[in-house]
């Protein structure tokens, strides 16, 4: 087994994406075979960028009050809330409060090489 | 997409497992396609049974001090902390605190129907 807290795995910003981080919890280079674990931290007045793949997200909100847009629906969100993002779905997180906005993301692999 | 409260999702009892519940936070009863996503709670003093399966299991610790063993090896657990493991490996949770052990899991689909 692998046993980590995520305050270990190091944040790295995203690049074109400012105030953005992640952090890959269980990935590829663990050898896990079906899925990703990341976690995701975005600074007050930032967010990232609004976008669409083929796959499927599974999201769990931690900490910070943000919002998530996925086609023309805005939802709101905050500690203990899901969202589940279908695949094909164009979406994009945004922190709406004054604290870092913090979330865990489930995403399939390999094809979560891209966000 | 589909947002919701973890706190709005039923806490189903375990049937076999004595003060554990699960609520199904995403599931195939979404459609989704790939993996199912849970939140399991522990009351003190009480624990999963000990099983195996074919399939992975993702944990990430919401809350509560608990433990998890796997093979012949037992881990400490508190908030922050993520377990992977892999297919095959057997594995049981345990609440070590005087609080609820409160745990995300993510779980491959349609392999998600006995845990």
């Amino acid at each position: 087994m692998i046993v980590k807290n995520y305050r270990d795995v190091r944040a790295q910003p995203m690049l074109k994406e400012p105030g953005v981080t992640v952090r890959w919890l269980v990935s590829e280079l663990d050898e896990a075979p079906g899925y990703a674990l990341r976690l995701y931290e975005i600074e007050p007045r930032r967010a990232t960028t609004a976008h669409t793949h083929y796959w499927e997200h599974q999201v769990f909100v931690l900490a910070g009050r943000g919002a998530v847009i996925v086609g023309d629906q805005e939802a709101l969100l905050g500690e203990g809330d899901m969202v589940y993002i279908p695949p094909g779905e164009r979406h994009q997180f945004i922190n709406r409060g004054e604290q870092l906005f913090r979330f865990l993301m489930a995403l399939p692999i390999p094809q979560n090489t891209t966000g």
